[in-house]
């Protein structure tokens, strides 16, 4: 299994649904992996610590090898509760503040997540911040999005965390798609993305980000005065909700930074295409790899 | 029933749940009325005409007396389609605009609606119009808004409603608190309006409405880290969302004139509190006496 090199130590990104673990060398390059369902929820029914050990001893990992480990396993309703460090939150104090999780043969450590403790604007991340650890050797200011159900952007100041917010975007169009009348619009929508609506989408919410209710709501009258179809009215919620998070992500930072897009699969090719109908420059980046980068940062500084 | 006034004229509110109708004399005055929840739901099943018609039989109508119907009545899924008058829109169009229905020994009108053919910003209203008929007298400019599931905001230039738009924040606050992680914050929430939280929700998004869906996101984190209560969160969506609102339903208005809320029982009272809070003028109307006045308005164009 760990095809003859030594393994130094494994990564884990222990999610509320999802497990992945690695086992890396030195220079964290990847000898053995593997992922499942066995997420937080399911770990809080059958033990965290059963679920590590066998699948370290299906790798064949040494039974002192240290862990690193990332995510919801450090929440409260987890593993062992981690705690936050602060914001604006220096990143390398992840791997300083990390908590150790009592075992009898191995070193195990849970990075801490950040809090915002902002009265205006008060916010947690657990598992982003370690992405962001992954993201840096950089020195400019940048802005991040981590696109999902609740998409966090994050603005960075070389390798410190200064702010980010949470924009309940791939949330709010479940909701609004099967709770709310705009349920009818989408019935029967079953082809591709319709790129047009999707862009006329972005750009109207974009320059006018306050009107997004009506904004919304015209997609009903758009159908029954303009005959438009089921797969434009899913295509212009999803260009008003992502152009929507684009407005408010950006507001205030510099529009010639590129935003740098913090995904796997096919979120990052649509917040990609949102960028390009507001002429905005973009990076994508590998969100899997930035954790694995994040948390080998950790452990080489946990155990240089 | 009729109190010896001889009845000049039926007049009905039909909307999609909700059946009201009035016996009216000359000037507008109430003879009788009655209320059920035969609204176009259960008349598509039980005949528009059959339910009309036992209404005024028990109400003791004479066989011919005239009626004029606003609402959902006049939708193509209703009795009778009465379709639209376009906008920019005379509203006195919609008494010479009126689809007859046919009947053995009455005549039946039912009035339009409203559409607004504007490819950026396509909508309709059928019902509220009438209730802006009734609201008229005034040769100034004047905004309105029109609470509810779909809160609707007309701009009126003296007797012409020049645009609308809707707003979906009474069904959004519904997704919002039971098919999203607010439903959580929410939970357990019995108490009054958290006045605090709520007029703190309207101000702070009034001031950046670009941002509602981190600052709706942000009420989870200020239970995590400050122990809001949910009476405290759930005061603050409803004042996120009406202030949001009220920044899009205001742009570009002046802020002297007073808005104009019309609207029936406790969300007038909701709406004035908003405004309160962002020092605006605003006068409260009642939206059922503005249907009835609109209805008596129509009445007297058709039948001289």
């Amino acid at each position: 299994m760990t095809n003859g090199i030594a393994p130094r130590f494994a990564a884990v990104d222990w999610g509320t649904s999802s497990f992945r673990i690695w086992l890396c060398g030195a220079k964290g390059e990847v000898i053995a992996e593997r992922r499942s369902g066995e997420g937080m929820t399911h770990a809080r029914d059958n033990g965290f610590g059963n679920i590590l050990d066998a699948h370290l001893a299906d790798m064949a990992a040494p039974n002192d090898l240290n862990v690193v480990v990332c995510g919801m396993a450090g929440a409260r309703q987890g593993w062992v509760e981690a705690g936050y460090i602060d914001c604006p939150a220096p990143l390398h104090h992840l791997a300083d503040r990390a908590t150790p999780v009592a075992h009898p043969t191995r070193d195990i450590r849970i990075l801490p997540g950040v809090a915002q403790r902002d009265p205006q604007h008060p916010d947690v991340i657990r598992g982003e911040e370690t992405q962001l650890l992954g993201l840096l050797a950089h020195d400019v200011a940048s802005v991040v999005v981590m696109p999902g159900t609740h998409s966090k952007w994050a603005r960075m100041d070389g390798s410190t965390l200064t702010s980010f917010s949470t924009h309940m975007t791939g949330e709010l169009f479940q909701a609004l798609t099967s709770a709310t009348l705009l349920k009818h619009a989408v019935e029967g929508a079953t082809g591709p993305t319709d790129h047009a609506a999707f862009t006329a989408g972005v750009r109207e919410i974009f320059e006018t980000p306050a009107a997004w209710s009506s904004r919304l709501f015209e997609i009903r009258g758009r159908q029954l005065l303009f005959g438009a179809s089921a797969d434009g009215a899913k295509a212009r919620i999803s260009g008003i909700l992502i152009g929507a998070e684009l407005a408010s992500g950006l507001a205030g930072a510099s529009q010639q930074q590129p935003v740098r897009i913090l995904s796997t699969g096919g979120l990052a090719d649509l917040y990609g295409k949102a960028c390009d109908a507001l002429d905005l420059p973009f990076l994508i980046e590998d969100a899997d790899a930035a954790t694995l980068r994040g948390l080998h940062a950790a452990a080489t500084r946990i155990w240089p």
